[in-house]
């Protein structure tokens, strides 16, 4: 399932998207589970029966033109975010970050509820930042609370997987040793356009393709994380309990803007496209900073 | 006005402190207004009023034994925190940290709400951590939405104060050049007891004193802070909204426990507290890890 939430006249829902547009679960489903953390918290996969039960026989009755997509969790526990995952990446970026060696454990920072956006809702770029930049990831999505969680059983902790737009205030980011300003801009997450059920994907061959403005810019089949999926859940599991709907943002290749020559920034008309294989495309147009 | 959130008998509640009780305000307040977050974000200070007008005539209702105190705001929308701002603990700690002069900006990170326990409930040493530390600190909660707002005008969008203990895991703090991981440990954030208003408190003589098992162990005129309560919230504000309910935990003084000689570390059985003038004594026992 690639499972959805999403606005429609200011009311809330969350659905699946089928054929050329989506089905509405909420409407059947809504009074037992509010929205879609709910529906995966549910007892023995209850809810994810239900939807998928009611998805197979259902024709779409919501065309995507009418519908405001949301991050697909909107209101995630904790967002935990890889930096300098990528081998790609750790190369391209080590002097930039003053870092030699690869890291023995992975360096993580956490993003506000604030940043999220939903494909084809607009970022937005600080008034004082000059260097808005661009990361595509994967993002993965709990299903299941944890605690102490071994490397060989963590994947049975994913309800599913998403893209991901990291985009990140370079100036905020480099102007302190820890880059949580840079990384916490309001509306500066990408996350969509669905959230996609394991079956969907092929771990294997799983790759995240970022472009700006129709150009390729970042390429990374998975393998190129340099703590797998796998390793992120049992690390953080060590010291945080995992809880239904959290999110990890699992870390960008090589690529960025701000060490490209010449640079390639993002700036207000400028659209950002994150395509994972088994999830779809996550779209988003920049804007200048909107004081509401 | 001390104000608190509560549990009594497996039911949430807010209140405030009153003689040696407490006025239970979610009784009468409790359909308007369903948490303390809420009731600061009530329009013009509507909320607050109404408290206070309840508070003048009532008797306390509560006795403190028979309430489980929990963080005075159990559900921040962001939990921004400053490393390394204070003049003490920078001089203490540059070595250790990597740094050399003193930041240009705030270094912020932040904390997941389920970091957060009240004044009472015990902090968890996680398991794999030898390095369980205590950090002494003062709280500010936001009391008023806000963006790009000026350092000389930032003062107003304080609700009130708190105190905080920031415990930290440093084994996994100093594994990464990102502090995340060890400023997240579950249940490792003391908060409380109460939330003063800005009336409790005379900011020229504010001061933090964190003792352990009663032996102080640091103190913390208010001007030891690098950047200051207002500067704190004018450069958040330069990238993200402000929301009511928000908390900044501004930054610990020197005579952290891993950096003396012999070191002094929290094991189970170790008692914390952090006083703040005006505010109160946050008091946390600590536990070894537990699996629930």
């Amino acid at each position: 399932m690639k499972l959805i939430s999403f606005r429609i006249q200011s009311q809330s829902g969350y659905g699946a998207l089928k054929g050329d547009g989506a089905v509405d679960l909420s409407k059947h489903l809504g009074k037992r589970f509010p929205d879609l953390k709910s529906l995966l918290s549910s007892a023995d996969g209850e809810g994810l029966k239900s939807a998928a039960g009611l998805l197979e026989g259902a024709a779409p009755d919501l065309r995507l033109e009418q519908i405001e997509l949301l991050p697909p969790i909107p209101n995630p526990g904790t967002i935990w975010c890889a930096g300098m995952n990528t081998h790609s990446h750790f190369n391209e970026a080590k002097a930039y970050m003053g870092l030699k060696d690869l890291p023995p454990k992975p360096i993580l920072f956490l993003r506000a509820n604030a940043t999220l956006v939903g494909s084809g809702q607009p970022l937005e770029k600080p008034k004082l930042e000059p260097i808005f930049d661009f990361e595509g990831e994967i993002a993965l999505v709990i299903g299941k609370r944890g605690r102490n969680v071994p490397v060989e059983s963590a994947l049975d902790y994913i309800a599913g997987y998403s893209a991901f737009n990291d985009a990140s205030a370079r100036s905020y980011q480099q102007a302190s040793p820890q880059i949580t300003a840079g990384k916490n801009a309001y509306r500066s997450g990408g996350f969509g356009p669905c959230l996609a059920t394991p079956d969907e994907v092929d771990l294997a061959t799983m790759t995240m393709v970022c472009r700006v403005d129709g150009n390729e810019m970042q390429r990374m089949p998975v393998d190129d994380l340099i703590f797998s999926f796998a390793q992120l859940i049992s690390f953080i599991s060590e010291f945080a309990w995992l809880e239904v709907g959290d999110i990890m943002v699992t870390g960008s290749p090589k690529g960025i803007g701000a060490l490209r020559n010449p640079r390639v920034l993002l700036v207000p008309g400028t659209r950002v496209e994150v395509e994972v294989s088994g999830v779809g495309t996550l779209v988003n147009d920049v804007l200048e900073q909107v004081l509401t």
